[in-house]
């Protein structure tokens, strides 16, 4: 891009502070590619944004894309592009520019890549930063709607990454692989934001799931204690376990196995949260760290 | 990622504007995988992103970073924030944040793509966007450092993209193509900041060469017409449209022709710009739009 891709004038906050994140959404591209359905990828992509700077406490102000193609196909960059418009308009958050490259020799066939960026504001002291969290505080989940956009090496190799094996239908999932894959990517914005003040800490659970998003909001010494019976694990986790013969302990690593938000709250708000977020549940609690591990799932 | 990239607190402004740009490097990115150099890459990308906020008025604030590649070569990687590193500390541009994804499949071999995103300020009464151009304006050009980062993907159809090809040296260039080609994209922040209020309109000379990317601060009714003996076209262009036996028109479309950045000024202000530029050079003035062309190469 030879000018600038967007201007935003920047106004009404007394101590703002920017907040930035830059995603892609893994190789559930390679699954939308296979079955040429690329008007949702751009959702996932944008609500993976929001999600993340919004565990920060902070409201989307603009995103931009970038989409790398080995020659450009237009139906398929205005399919893309609708998603991410679509996502960006749900959120309020503008949509201002964006780059569109051809890299012949880089990319192959049908592939692309599909990067996003997003900027957000918060009031300086409305950062959530997990720093007042403290023993007994209570843990929140929030139902993903499937993997969101982590996993999907591990998918691909277990359940293979053709069109007959994306198409092929599951009674326990009730659709077809494919179908299950493709969900977009939920967005929690709307739902938390009226709640962001009764909030101490939030972990969007991406890759790494909860073992290594939760601690990143832990102050030094405590450790995150969940109830794995507190929440329904989707039908789609143990289908990938049992096909792939995965390790309980890598499924936990890998993938999101239904939350796709942990909210770290006092005790005293916890009930008054779940009330306001009818499908949260509470998954359990911060306790002093004891040994290495500072995520414990029972 | 699971937590946002980073922060930064934003103060000292009156009517702050926003100014944003996601850009990659194109196929460059190939050579420099097949030369395994991978240290310079990551200073073409910034100082890519920051021309092209600069081109609007805007100083850097932040940038993000996007790696991806097939499986994580941690050396490659580290060489490739290098870079990003040292550019960005070269124009007080605070390297808040990025990912690197890892995507089998998607990415072959030695293959990565990187994708840069920069968020600048400028006040709104010093945003630079070439209202104020009219007719007998003067075109400054400054000179580029090589092909910056256009043109390889039609370089690499020409030369092929094998070691042995990049190696051949070439007395034109007094170098190897393969180190005329990694010639870092020239960054102009620092002598065109303190002259921005002299300057009227800005192109950062990217894809699409003058051609495409003057037009762009251009009002309405104007052409920019450049006389091309005004200033050196550097040997790896000719050499180029040698080899490959290129339309000339195609040429100043694909390349940049040794112009980096083009400023528009009043005739005024042209002597004191060129005297505090010593290496540019007046290249063209502005006049009224004749027949269709926006930008005329005499």
């Amino acid at each position: 891009m030879g000018f600038f891709g967007g201007l935003f004038e920047f106004k009404g906050y007394r101590h703002p502070v920017l907040v930035s994140s830059v995603d892609g959404v893994g190789t559930k591209l390679k699954v939308a590619s296979v079955l040429a359905k690329h008007n949702t990828i751009g959702i996932d992509l944008v609500n993976h944004c929001v999600n993340d700077i919004l565990a920060g406490g902070a409201e989307p102000l603009f995103f931009l894309d970038y989409i790398a193609m080995g020659k450009l196909v237009p139906e398929q960059v205005a399919a893309i592009a609708q998603g991410l418009a679509q996502a960006c308009r749900e959120v309020g958050c503008a949509l201002i520019g964006g780059e569109t490259a051809e890299m012949p020799g880089l990319y192959t066939g049908e592939d692309y890549d599909l990067v996003g960026f997003i900027i957000g504001v918060v009031e300086k002291e409305k950062i959530i930063m997990g720093n007042t969290v403290t023993v007994g505080d209570t843990l929140i989940g929030l139902p993903s709607s499937g993997l969101h956009t982590n996993g999907y090496s591990l998918v691909r190799k277990i359940f293979g990454e053709t069109k007959s094996a994306l198409d092929a239908y599951y009674p326990d999932l009730g659709r077809t692989l494919g179908e299950e894959l493709l969900e977009p990517h939920r967005g929690y914005y709307h739902q938390l934001k009226p709640l962001l003040p009764f909030i101490k800490g939030m972990a969007h659970i991406t890759g790494g799931g909860l073992i290594d998003n939760v601690p990143r909001v832990l102050p030094q010494g405590l450790a995150a204690k969940f109830r794995s019976q507190a929440w329904t694990i989707p039908p789609i986790f143990p289908l990938i376990q049992q096909r792939g013969n995965v390790d309980q302990n890598e499924m936990y690593r890998v993938f999101n196995m239904g939350i796709g938000m942990v909210i770290i709250c006092s005790p005293q708000n916890a009930s008054q949260l779940t009330r306001q977020l009818p499908e949260a549940k509470v998954i359990g609690e911060v306790v002093k760290q004891a040994g290495e591990a500072r995520v414990i799932i029972e």
